[in-house]
């Protein structure tokens, strides 16, 4: 199953008819299309940038449903392979990014991306790291909801772990989940500090599968061991509006997925996390809500 | 030159006599002391924590002086070498902690640390990365001042990559400096979020050296490459009460800095962080001062 990157979405909504049916297992490969929705070019300039319409930004690929899926059920999405475009774009946007205020204007560089690097400036070669921006269900609450935040059900989490050799795990919250995805980077860093990664075309190759009742408080995810210092880990997450309250929600869904996994008692889960467990600042860009991602390693939890 | 454990004091203040005088390119050998300060043992349990006395916590070995230092300069603290206790301590401390309302009690675990790993329960082996919790100069403001929050002065900061290879800027705001050192952690993950590592003696090998007039606004470090996913990096600090201040001022602080050592535009620095600067969270339970680092691979500034 291959579907192009012209069936696409720029709100969530569980009203959207869904583009195919998956089953539980299946495979399938999914072209996205660079975050800006085709308004930019590999000979844009900055110009082009604030002129953008925002209403056509991040759009995703789908829905999907999975006809079994049941509000409370978990969702579980392997990204199996992404292949990018030849080309990316990374831009300061008016009014976005963590230091908006400093930045005001618009700003535009475009990479070339080929042999495991993007070319942000002629000979300053960035480590390509592919990952999926943006990739979640149908919030229950009648949409159509903004694409910018994310939420409980994922969207726009922009997590630098979720890349080829993840699995990631979102609560169900309607009837058939309508999953879509988007937004691939060829190289971001935690935080997405701009507003903007490597921000480029993909193709992207995942599996999905679903566990009856199993649905997280929040998204959690393994990441493949190539993007951590600890090899393969799990992540769990917070994301909401405080910085502070995502940090405890993150660290708190950590230690109840270890005492879970592995019979500790909850204060030994807690002590294992502030020895062990790294907490990194996801994504601070999407308003209103950030993500905070906490990180154990795999082999911790055997 | 080489000092004992005993030499330690508990709170900041410009007004201590230093234990002694430091020549920039001076290297020495320091002792420091776990951060109980020979409150818990190795037979401790878990009501001898909830006995501690918080006035003698967390013990810097210091002041050493270096009688050149003026307020302005940057005084460099190579980290050379650091060997561990065969102990270490980690708590629950009532009261401290991220999740401090959720895990009321004290709850005490004595690590064996021996062959690279850090046992916190039986088979429960964490890999070994010895660290500095605690390493600063005195504040110009007349103290005594508590050794619990950090401050733009360095002290307990607990960033888990300053450890041995690590090369710290610490901005000079007194005569003379007045640099000490303490709260060797065997293993800690960013964040520390019960409030505390594997706590341990150790004995610290360091170089100070001096730059005239090069103060940071806010600690900077180069990082051991072993430390991160990308190699050895540049990081800078946000420090303060705010998580999203301290984002911002971590980021302000290392575009300024990539700006400064490639020539790139600022709007280019930005970007650049954008897509290869990781945000960690660093410490958040060091009342009331969190810190926030941001890291970009040297590789990428030469």
């Amino acid at each position: 199953m291959h579907f192009p990157r012209t069936r696409t979405h720029t709100s969530w909504d569980r009203g959207l008819a869904p583009i195919a049916e998956l089953a539980p297992g299946q495979e399938l490969t999914v072209e996205t299309v660079e975050a800006s929705g085709g308004q930019l070019s590999a000979s844009a300039v900055a110009a082009d940038v604030a002129r953008m319409d925002f209403a056509r930004v991040n759009p995703v690929t789908g829905p999907f449903a999975l006809p079994q899926a049941r509000p409370g059920d978990a969702l579980v999405v392997e990204i199996l392979e992404m292949s990018l475009g030849e080309w990316g774009w990374t831009a300061c946007i008016p009014g976005f990014g963590l230091l908006a205020e400093d930045f005001p204007s618009a700003h535009l560089r475009i990479s070339k991306i080929a042999d495991g690097h993007a070319e942000l400036l002629p000979g300053l070669r960035v480590p390509v790291l592919p990952m999926l921006g943006t990739i979640g269900v149908a919030p229950p609450e009648a949409g159509p909801h903004g694409m910018v935040p994310p939420r409980r059900w994922g969207g726009n989490m922009d997590i630098r772990q979720l890349g080829p050799g993840a699995r990631l795990v979102l609560p169900v919250g309607v009837d058939g989940a309508l999953l879509s995805l988007g937004d691939a980077h060829a190289a971001m860093g935690d935080g997405e500090v701009a507003g903007t990664g490597v921000e480029t075309d993909a193709v992207v190759r995942l599996r999905v599968d679903l566990v009856q009742g199993a649905a997280p408080r929040s998204p959690l995810l393994e990441t493949d061991a190539r993007a951590q210092r600890t090899g393969r880990a799990l992540a769990t997450t917070g994301i909401g509006p405080d910085l502070m309250v995502a940090t405890r929600d993150a660290v708190r869904a950590l230690v109840d997925e270890i005492a879970r996994r592995t019979g500790l008692a909850p204060e030994d889960a807690y002590l294992l996390a502030s020895v062990a467990a790294d907490l990194k600042i996801s994504e601070v860009v999407d308003v209103p809500n950030w993500v905070v991602t906490a990180h154990l390693s795999v082999d911790l939890l055997s």
